[in-house]
């Protein structure tokens, strides 16, 4: 019964076609509660580039401010574009992030108990996975293709007497640290109530101040158990022992490295949505940018071979964390379940036994069963 | 029939229990071949702080640089020990690796076929498994913690007007990138003869740098087949097909959080071996540092759980790469292999059927074996 705005960013590659199947989902949540949701399209990535000169505009980036939520595709993967030497489709995941500070980065990993033997780990160690990574983005190593530079923050290819040499530079303030492990700390409330702080305190100075920050934020939340946790080691134990996480907290590169790993208890990186939150508000809830956590991959776009699912659930998490329809999101997350159990698949989870649907179908089926 | 010297830095953990074992293979090996190893035993991690009041002296550095080989357990693990906050047992390693210019670590994982059960990844998809890391192992983020600090490569926790701060510094020279890939291509030629370049080239400047060096020393090596791939997806392919790789080479925090990642394909880190080699040659290769990768374990130290295979499996890659012995490595490693297939296990490979034993009967039956 209520009206949101959702800016969608379909992008490049299978980005479109997933995109076109969250909204199919959407609507069906829309019919079934009677909310409207107005969506307003836009160009993001390689299209947006050979459109208009920048992988997105900056009349796009305000649309999104203005919004409710941005529902985004995928960028990149095509080199074969005019002004590829200008600029990088990834420039527009970048000026998002940055430009709407959409600092937290939420990535569940939950796989689901019909899909435990498609991922390549055994059965019996998946079992009960349930974890969230909230990954920090808009910090650490990142943003050095941002222009202009930050001071003080190098990131070039530079010629010394020395020869050629490439710099790189990893800074946090305390106050992004800070941010980052509350909501740690706060979404961990609502779930198993224990946070595990990874980083690299025994080589990075800025794991250093990671760690007294975390300890600092942590003894605000004695309800809450509290690790700390090498970077190499929590590789190892994601693999080892998916179950004793509940929610991850770590910098930018290393959010991106073990989401990915992770992603594989899934079965595929085809099942796993993800939300990135800042501080602006919205009427409902928090302003967000939903996107799976796959990228474009352009060997299979067209082809119907994509899976939609986590787009879709992307979608449900728009709908919980930015218009604040948790009933609605886990409508989604329900209807995905179902499908899943009745033995449809998309071709990355091609099994004995399964019946093997494209992108398309895959998005009605979960439509209908909204 | 040679005569060689050999440092041993046993440290602190399980890492005196795990050398010895080794130790007394290599005893088994001299007999054998009727070789001399002159064992020079040295203080290293808080065991010489406490004593020495540095995790590594200066004359126990010089005594490395004038053997054959060093063997290497492991440091860290206890905090409860005088001048903790003044030095920390990881500076050994540092000072090790900068200090002999040890900068390219080799980290090889091959998961023996009666082991495959004992990995979480189902045995069908690490069947065949065999690959090798080339890790860059003096550039990059690291040695920020090193005194004195390197000019123009912060790595610190500073006060500014907006608070407080940490910065660390990813840099490399276009030399150190070259000499790395060169490890990896050599190597390559004696494996499958294919590359794996990992880096982040999407975002970092060095990763940029790193390709562009990375494509121009391919071209001397046509015969290997060569490819780039993104840190993130190879947290992920490590995981799904580990099979497709032969030799991956990155550098070095990335290394050290694949490697422990691929640590679990071989079911139990107590299995891993690495070398460390330099530039310095000896009489009959490489001055090299041979360690287990897993850490100190302080948990189960002196309790006989530790798996002493990786410190036996590093004495073999010291037989081969400093001190030319092929022949006597392959020994070692057969004799590993037989001992697993005759269903010998020490505690962190229990399974049914197994006969589990301490850390000292693994060691006497890998050189009885032998
Ligand atoms: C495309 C790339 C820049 C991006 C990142 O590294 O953040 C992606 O890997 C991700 O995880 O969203
Ligand atoms: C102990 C630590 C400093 C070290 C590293 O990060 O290099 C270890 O993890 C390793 O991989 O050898």
């Amino acid at each position: 019964m209520g009206n949101y705005t959702i800016t969608v960013l379909p992008g490049d590659g299978i980005g479109p076609e997933v995109t076109e199947q969250a909204i199919l989902v959407l609507d069906a949540i829309a019919s079934r509660y009677q909310h409207t949701f107005t969506y307003h399209k836009r160009l993001v990535g390689v299209a947006a580039i050979e459109a208009e000169g920048e992988a997105i505009s900056d009349e796009s980036l305000a649309l999104c401010r203005q919004s409710d939520a941005i529902l985004f595709g995928a960028v990149g993967g095509r080199s074969d574009y005019a002004g590829r030497d200008k600029v990088k489709p990834e420039q527009a995941l970048f000026k998002l992030r940055k430009g709407l500070q959409f600092f937290a980065n939420l990535r569940p990993v939950k796989p689901l108990k019909n899909l435990l033997s498609a991922s390549s780990i055994k059965p019996e160690i998946l079992q009960g996975t349930d974890l969230l990574v909230v990954r920090e983005l808009t910090g650490g190593l990142y943003y050095g293709h941002l222009e202009p530079p930050v001071p003080g923050k190098p990131s070039e290819i530079r010629q010394t007497e020395h020869g050629t040499e490439a710099i790189d530079t990893l800074l946090y303030t305390e106050a992004e640290i800070e941010r980052i492990l509350r909501v740690a700390f706060e979404v961990a409330r609502d779930r198993q109530k224990k946070v595990t702080s990874v980083d690299k305190a025994n080589v990075l100075s800025s794991s250093v101040l990671w760690r007294q920050v975390a300890n600092r934020v942590a003894a605000e939340y004695p309800d809450v158990a509290f690790e700390h946790l090498l970077v190499d080691a929590c590789a190892m134990h994601l693999i080892r022992k998916p179950t004793s996480f509940d929610v991850i907290v770590t910098e930018n590169l290393f959010g991106d490295i073990l989401t990915d790993e992770a992603s594989m208890l899934a079965g595929s990186m085809g099942m796993l949505p993800s939300a990135s939150l800042g501080t602006q508000k919205t009427a409902h809830g928090r302003l967000g940018l939903y996107e799976p956590i796959h990228g474009s991959a352009p060997d299979i776009a067209g082809q119907g071979k994509a899976n939609p699912i986590a787009a879709i659930l992307s979608a449900a998490m728009l709908l919980h964390y930015s218009l604040g329809l948790k009933d609605e999101a886990f409508a989604i997350e329900a209807a995905v379940a179902k499908t899943i159990e009745e033995g449809y698949r998309t071709e990355d989870l091609r099994e004995a036994g399964a019946t093997i649907i494209n992108t398309q179908q895959m998005g009605q089926k979960i439509a209908a069963a909204v």
